[in-house]
Formats: structure tokens, sequence, C-alpha cells
């Protein structure tokens, strides 16, 4: 309460001294980016709603980053091909460009690199690279897709994820209340959502949950001044490094369109913003926050969600003659 | 062939008299509906795309009606709860508020009551009305919509459908090259496809497949002349009427986008216009047609296809604190 109170003197003295709201502030508005090549970024949609890029021909990167929902599933983790449950929950696609690297153990550096894992992945969309190759060179008329994106109409699987991460790149969600509010408008932020977001501020959280992301830019271990208690097994980070002591290290998620991401962290467990606080003051930062406290914080989180992208819902080509009639049932390759 | 040329012969002569081609043609052009209420259209579609609607959350009218592969999944059958295979091919969603009947056995008189159907059935969403009700009511954002769409917030399972339906009222295929013809643009159809066109109206095709849908408008045997083989077990319009006489009824599939609606017949079966073209010659027509006039066919079918509807993909309201939180793998209910 009283670093709440000392927080809002601070701004409230800021201001007095004419400075400006945002020039001392940890998170940055958000802003669309500059589109270069329209033609990759339609391609781009077209391939990341294209469900024949799995084995099953059923499920596409819009099946657990649907844009209808904040670019997640809303699961605790995913459904993958013959109804698999994913070993982690699925971050939202929305604006995650611009993150330090991809995925929860940071094991991709680029949206491209991260694209081409689901595909191969035997529990999400089971394909494999070649398979998926093989596939969009058969539909035939993504040849002039190809053509007007990249030149020629030659596929392949760098072209493919290529074509998929600049259409994430798109993703971006402005104009949030709180970007508003950074960029001056006063009124955008209730006095609640504001004793929050100081409280934000002051507690720490901004350590971590910065930049225009307001995250997703440092690995930081999960359970950094308690242990988290979880039955996932995922180790973060260790499975990539190979070193113990990035054991439950992951990215730290954005927060960003937060209030439609649940449920939340690694492994799904949390299903409201208010426990989800709870639960990070207590292992992150070592602090109890009261009830009041909570709800202020989860108020200021919900004034991040920001204008979601306009998609007009791809028409994907027919297949043709050569393209693989797909299988769901088919029995499991050796 | 001599019939063939016959037709041609025929079409020449009216022609020459004069007569508007489209006077005399089994086939009309499809035309937009127009929209009274579009705040329930806008609801329908948020609906039609809403996975909250089935047991798991992951799979919403669209998952097997993908109005971004001509309303269909392009599955022999579709996966439903738990990777479950379904009974029968999904039709296609598009332009199918014009038909007689809807599912494939006609046991749905409107589209409000086929919508109901795939919610509750165990092996498609899973869900049962009451629980889409609790869980659309537990919605927050949903609140306004059925507001503006129906005048209050109440929201039932008839609602819903409602709503649903009038989304797919909407989801018309116009300007077809074929309709184009139609309206008198000669230069609209290759000599070949109109050839196709003319075979399939002299060997009987129109007799189920006219109108502005091209088929959808009555029962037929399948299997009229020579036996369909075929390992599905649907028992058609049987299982409505209980008669006997009644097995292997099915309506007569609509051909409006039928390029895209691959793989063919209620069982699936078969991947390719030509070859399903040969089939039906023969199980419905007792006709072998020559490999060419296969070919003059399909061409012809290949121009059904219209402009596709154009779909802002909706945005979802995140789920409120009453909202079940889903568990696709939760064991199942006895």
């Amino acid at each position: 309460m009283k670093k709440t109170l000392a927080a809002i003197a601070l701004a409230s003295a800021m201001m007095a001294f004419g400075l400006p709201a945002q020039a001392a502030e940890p998170i940055d508005p958000i802003e669309p980016v500059e589109v270069k090549n329209p033609a990759l970024v339609e391609l781009g949609k077209m391939l990341f709603f294209e469900p024949r890029l799995s084995r099953s021909g059923f499920i596409s990167c819009n099946s657990c980053h649907n844009l209808a929902t904040g670019g997640v599933d809303n699961l605790v983790t995913s459904i993958g091909d013959r109804w698999a449950q994913g070993p982690i929950n699925s971050p939202t696609v929305l604006n995650s460009f611009g993150q330090i690297a991809q995925f929860w153990d940071g094991r991709a550096k680029t949206l491209a690199e991260q694209a081409a894992g689901p595909i191969a992945n035997p529990l999400e969309m089971a394909s494999t690279h070649e398979m998926a190759v093989k596939v969009i060179s058969s539909i035939p008329g993504y040849g002039e897709y190809f053509k007007k994106a990249f030149g020629d109409s030659k596929v392949d699987i760098q072209r493919i994820t290529d074509a998929m991460a600049e259409f994430e790149r798109t993703l971006v969600t402005p104009n949030a209340r709180f970007d508003k509010w950074l960029k001056g408008d006063k009124d955008a932020l209730t006095a609640q959502e504001l004793k929050g977001y100081n409280l934000f501020k002051s507690s720490g959280c901004t350590i971590c949950h910065n930049g225009a992301q307001v995250g997703g830019q440092s690995f930081q271990k999960m359970g950094l001044v308690r242990p988290y208690q979880t039955t996932n097994t995922a180790e973060g980070v260790k499975a990539v490094s190979g070193r113990d002591q990035d054991r439950m290290s992951f990215k730290t998620p954005m927060l960003r369109n937060v209030e439609l991401t649940y449920p939340y962290f690694h492994d799904g467990a949390v299903w409201t913003l208010e426990e989800a606080v709870a639960i990070m003051g207590d292992v992150q930062l070592g602090r109890r926050y009261m009830k009041e406290e909570l709800a202020d914080i989860s108020a200021f989180l919900k004034t991040l969600t920001g204008d979601q992208p306009k998609i007009e819902y791809p028409v994907l080509p027919p297949s043709g003659p050569e393209t693989p009639k797909f299988n769901p049932w088919a029995p499991a390759a050796k």
C-alpha cells in the first residue's frame, strides 16, 4: 500500500515538473510494422491457415495460434496430430516478432525458424519439411503466389517459413488503452488501472516485463525466489543449452493481450490474471500481494489489449492431381 | 457422342431462333442474399468460428466446413472430438440455404436445425445444447452482440443456431463463369466447357443437378441403375423414415464449387471429378462415359466455382470467470 502511494506520488511529482509520462516509462507503445512485400504477407497468411501442412490435412498454424482468440488456443497445452497432448502452452503469435527468440525455451532465433518446428513435430502437425514442400508444390494455385512473393514459383521450406514469418510480423496489436495513456491521453486509464500500473512498476514486474512487447526480452528462472510447483516436465532453456543451471529457465512471456491468452505460464496451469499475478509475486519477487493489489494489477494488465489484426480469411487453392490424399486415421509410420 | 452433337445442334438451333440461352437452361445463376439483420449475421459468424461450442474448446463449425477450402474439410469423413472418425463426408456450407433439407439424409429441415446437430453429436463437437448455452452465456462480451441481433442479451440454443443460419445464408458464391455464360456472356465458357455442359444436360445429369444450387433439391437412391459399392454404413433417408425402400437414398449434392469440395459422395471415396462423373454415369444413368467425355463434363463442372465469400475473421470475446475451463483430454463422461 505504501509503495503504491509512493509510486503515485512520484508520478505526480514528475508531471508537476512537466516531464512527459512516457519518457520515464519502462513500457513502450507498440506500432504496426511497415509492410514491404504485401505479396509475401498474403502468401504467408494463406500458409498460416493451410491445414495441408499437417499430416492429417486438418491442423494449421491457426489451429493453436488462433487469431480469433488472441493468437492462442486457450487450452492448457495444445491439441496435436491424433489429439496428441502437447508438452507446453501455446504462446501467442501476436506481437511475437519483437522477442529475443521464439519458443518458451528460445530454441528458435527467428519467426521463420519457429514456424518450421510445429510442421515437423509429431505432437503438433506431424508432417515433415519434405512432405510440406511436396504438398505445397503439388497445389497448382500456389505457383502464382510464390511467384508474386519471391519472383519465381519455386517452393522450399525456407520460403514457406519466410512467408509465414512475414505474415506474423504484421500481427501487431496497437492502440491498447495503455498505449494511448503512454502517448499522453491521461483519461485512457482509470484510477484503479493507473494504481495497478504503478504497483506493477514499483514491485519490480517491469524488470522483465518491459519494452514494446511488455516481455519477451529475456530468459528467467520460473521460481526465482521460491520453487514453482508444476507437473509439467518441460525443462526450459536446459533442453537447449544442456546446462543444469538453465533448468526451469523460460522466456519471459509478453503481456500484451494477456487478457486473451489464458491459461497462463508455460504449463497453462492458471486461468485467471489475479492468480497468475499472485504466483508471479510469490515465486519471482517474494511478495504476497493483497487481494486489492491483485485486482489493481489485473485491471492494468487488461489495458494492454490492443486492436486485434483485421484478417480477411484466406481462400486456399484446391489440391492438384499430385497432392496427397490426406487420411487422418492412417496407421502411424514406423 | 451422338447425343452430344444433338444437344449442340439443339442449342445452336435455339440461338438461331433468337431464344435467350438462359430461358431454356435447367441451371439458374446464384445471387447474393439480401442481409436484413447485419448484427445477426455478425453474431452468427462469430458462433460459426467459436471453438468453445465444442466439448474440447477446439472444434468449431468452421473446422469441418472450412470457408478457406470451399466450405468443407477435404477429408473422406470429418475429424471430431478426440479425433473421432465421422460417419459421413462433410457437405459444403456454401450455398446450402436453398436446399430442400439439410444433412445427407435430410433429417434437418432448416439450417438452424442442422447447426444444432454437430454441437451435440459425440463424434463431432461432442458438447450438449445446455453446455453450449451455458458457455456462451458465461462469456461477457457476447451480451452486446445478442442484444444487437435479438433486442436483448438472452442466450438460448434457438438464438445460437438462428444466428449461425443467418450467417450461413450469406455464404453464396455468385459470379461463377457458368453464371456469366447464363447471363449472356458467350465468351465465359470455352468450347470444351460448353461441350461438357451440353453432354451434362443431354445425358440426364440435370434431372437432379438443376436450379440455382445445381442440386440439393431432391433425394435420390445412390445406385439407381447399378448398386454403388461402398464400405460406408450410412443408410441415407432410411435412418430418418425407417422405410427400407429409403436405404441408400441421399440428398442430391449441390455441384456449385464442386472443384473445391473433394473428396466426393456421401462416403468421400472419390477424389477426382473425372472419377466421380464416371461413377455417376454408371450407377445413376447406366452410361459409360468415354475418357474425353469425362474430361469435358469435368471442365464444365469447374466453371461452377464462384466468388468465395469474403470473411473478415472474427475476434471472439474472452471467457469470463464462469466459463468452463476446457480440457480436451478429460475422461469421457459416463
